[in-house]
């Protein structure tokens, strides 16, 4: 077990023990990651004096990592620009329905509402986006357009709760903009006179008498330093996947998932000093996953089946729902079923592990007991050809009878392929980013933002989300901590 | 919201702040059910001066509502007497296998290896068994008989992980013995020095200027009073399906099932008192799920299909595991499918909601789209004609074609029918009954055991496991307070 593989609190300092300070600041943020840099951003506007403390050499964090999506609509320019009317209301009732069961309405309702403005402050601040659309949905596009469809708005159930429109936003790069995104981010930080220091991990938080956090004891250069926090710290460092103790007591199917999403960082060290300060945690059984099935989308003609050789869900539903769905509901087992119409190497590169001149063959191959694919495809093609999915609601564009020999399978379960898993669960926060107790009750001076947290996704959840709630409650954070009345 | 629907911890009050100890004790038990009971006896024959006090006005708090299965094993003497022979090793095996992911493993160890040294503390303490097996499983008897499978030791894929044999013990008392094993542990409680103050409902945990919880405050008699415990509090309270709001932050799905298997005590309120002294609480997300669809048994060569007209368990199942499927990963949706060979009225007295001449009309009546049902049916059918389910492997004394119309579907629907629920998750306990906060350190002068903690059961669950480790640790509980080496 390396240190960092606990799930024990990080016990305070009290401020009694700080002998020396060795930075001080207003606003002391802890990561630099989207979540960071947003509530340093804010903070130095609103006038604090703000001290970034990042653990690696450099900022970016895991959203660098990532495909650069950030979740907004209720009629951005780039929605309106591309034709589509959305609403915060339509925008709300998509986001309850998709981040349950029980999402943080109070969080998810001020995200829709100050969702454009959030769109205006990232232009604003350095982030740019073209105002188009990318038909392929579900990822970042490959070229520099803007919107994409990213959750599964248009299918079932959800196509039926709310308005179909696309919301994931990338930034004007080509590809993965994750690390175009922090660079835009942390530049915009430096251009505000918060001061930056890389190579600093935090490894407790200080209180005082009164249990205010005062401050927070780094490594740096080798040594311990106290840094002090005159109006608040902000943790926004990540969240508990790279933990092993940590999913495997709070949310162990994770763990059975091949590619961990995160940095180092990512092991729950924010988290757990907020615990050593008395704050709560939520959602620590949430995780997203994610399968690189798609793009593209097309693919989705085909069927998946479970370990029964049945099928369990609508293909065409946001992959990270399906992932879910199988990896909680489903034992983490499931194959894609295709004709030689549908199949080609996916943009991952994966191939088809079972090919065969029909079905029945297929069946055996996978060890399937005879009879059970057989029927499932068949039942499938019936509805196909009709245009229809009466079970699962597939959309009649993805509804192709699969008759066109060799068959094959590709075999997507845990072990096979490449299942990549972040967690959800964290630190209890108001709106404001203020960490709220078990009590429900503030625990002064302390701020938190991004995956640190359990955000707007409580358990479902779609892509984007997590540095559009990351971007979004980083800057309330980081401006709830600048403006806070008390200063220690 | 009442006042016990909140998820807030009960904050402490010090040992400073009490003027006068109304009472004192050794070690004090808060709740008289099975737990409470045999941790008061254990610390009074310990020598310990014992206090129990008791929200109710009268002993037997939701212990007494139960079937009265025990879970004991290894080779008890009823097990050998009726020709089963188990070890301490199969026991572990299964254990292990039906209680995850994750279970604790240090206390599945000793559960079994003093299970039989158990067995006999019970009968000395005044808990009769009759040295019989009754056949029908999953239920205490209607009879006085004792010894039956009550966790699907027989079915897939136990049978093949562990050898198959009953380890369900229930009392010697006709029917549900629950009551009479309550009636049996009071009086062998009653039986020893230990003084039990009824309608005392401890409110809040004292504790001394060093964290060590040195009593309880508890309303009685319309007033607050303090309660001095010399050695130790030992939480046996229940766990927290009553109340609203921890159902909703911790296992939001279990608020679905229509019947919350406990007494207005099990709201969380020691759980939350312990918090507040800084306990550690996990697997807060776990639940037991139970549906009254047998006995009998036989009706379980029916088949279960979920919302999608598809089979998704082996039905001779533990029916606890059935409807944990169903609850957590078939969103509450299931109908059993039986004809007309099958079919009769079962013990709860649960009727077929539909019945139909034909299998497609049944499907047509359940709304299910054209062909899906007929073909599970048929396929089915298939497989049990030949002796075979080769998808679900339920064992082939329950296969049998459903061929003999009418065909009848029972909505066994979370809606439909009474699904009764209770929570697995609480304090975080070492064997000994010791509670631990976050950091894995014991919380010295505190102790738990029974629904208060999670327990044997992490996740999966079997009839007979709480009454059994809420009786086997209750017991090391109450040893470890009264030997405890401090005197407050």
């Amino acid at each position: 077990m390396t240190t960092q593989d606990t799930v024990k609190p990080s016990a305070v300092r009290t401020a009694a023990e700080v002998a020396t300070w060795d930075f001080e600041a207003d606003v002391v943020v802890a990561g630099l990651g989207c979540a960071g840099a947003c509530a340093a951003i804010e903070a130095a506007e609103a006038g604090a004096d703000v001290l970034v403390l990042e653990r690696a050499s450099g900022g970016g964090g895991t959203s660098a990592m990532s495909g650069g999506l950030i979740y907004m609509g209720g009629g951005t320019p780039v929605q309106k620009a591309c034709g589509f009317d959305d609403t915060p209301e339509e925008m709300f009732k998509f986001l309850m329905a998709a981040c349950g069961p029980e999402p943080d309405e109070a969080k998810i309702r001020i995200f829709c509402d100050e969702s454009v403005s959030h769109f205006h402050w990232l232009e604003e601040h350095g982030v740019p986006f073209k105002y188009t659309h990318y038909p392929e949905p579900f990822m970042e596009p490959p070229t520099d357009d803007c919107l994409v469809y990213s959750g599964g708005e248009d299918a079932y159930p959800f196509d039926r709760i709310a308005k179909p429109v696309p919301r994931g936003h990338k930034p004007q790069a080509p590809g993965a903009a994750g690390g175009f995104l922090m660079q835009r981010l942390v530049a915009a930080t430096e251009a505000t006179p918060a001061r930056i220091l890389c190579d600093a991990r935090c490894e407790t938080l200080v209180v005082d008498g009164r249990g205010r956090v005062v401050g927070t004891v780094i490594k740096h250069d080798g040594t311990h330093k106290a840094v002090r926090a005159r109006r608040g710290v902000v943790l926004t460092a990540g969240g508990f996947i790279m933990n092993r103790d940590m999913v495997a007591r709070h949310t162990p199917l994770l763990w059975k998932a091949s590619y961990k999403l995160g940095q180092d960082g990512d092991d729950g060290r924010a988290i757990r000093m907020a615990m050593g300060a008395g704050a709560d945690v939520i959602r620590m059984d949430a995780g997203e996953v994610a399968i690189p099935i798609i793009p593209p989308r097309r693919l989705m003609r085909g069927i998946f089946v479970n370990q029964f050789g049945q099928r369990f869900v609508n293909e065409d539903s946001y992959p990270g729902h399906v992932a879910q769905e199988c990896l909680f509901h489903q034992d983490g087992k499931m194959f894609l079923i295709v004709d030689t119409a549908i199949y080609e190497r996916n943009l991952a590169g994966m191939e088809a592990t079972h090919v065969e001149e029909t079905v029945a063959d297929l069946e055996r191959s996978l060890g399937f007991p005879t009879g059970v694919l057989q029927h499932t495809v068949e039942f499938y093609n019936q509805g196909a050809a009709r245009g229809e999915d009466p079970v699962f609601h597939k959309q009649p564009g993805f509804l192709t009878p699969l008759n066109n020999p060799p068959y094959a399978a590709i075999d997507c379960c845990t072990d096979k392929v490449l299942w990549a898993v972040f967690t959800l669960g964290g630190l209890h926060t108001l709106p404001s980013g203020e960490v709220l107790d078990p009590d429900g009750q503030v625990i002064p001076g302390l701020y938190a933002a991004g995956r640190t947290t359990s955000g707007v996704a409580a358990y479902g959840y779609v892509s984007g989300v997590s540095l559009g709630d990351g971007t979004f409650f980083g800057r309330k954070a980081g401006r709830q901590a600048a403006t806070s009345a008390f200063t220690a």
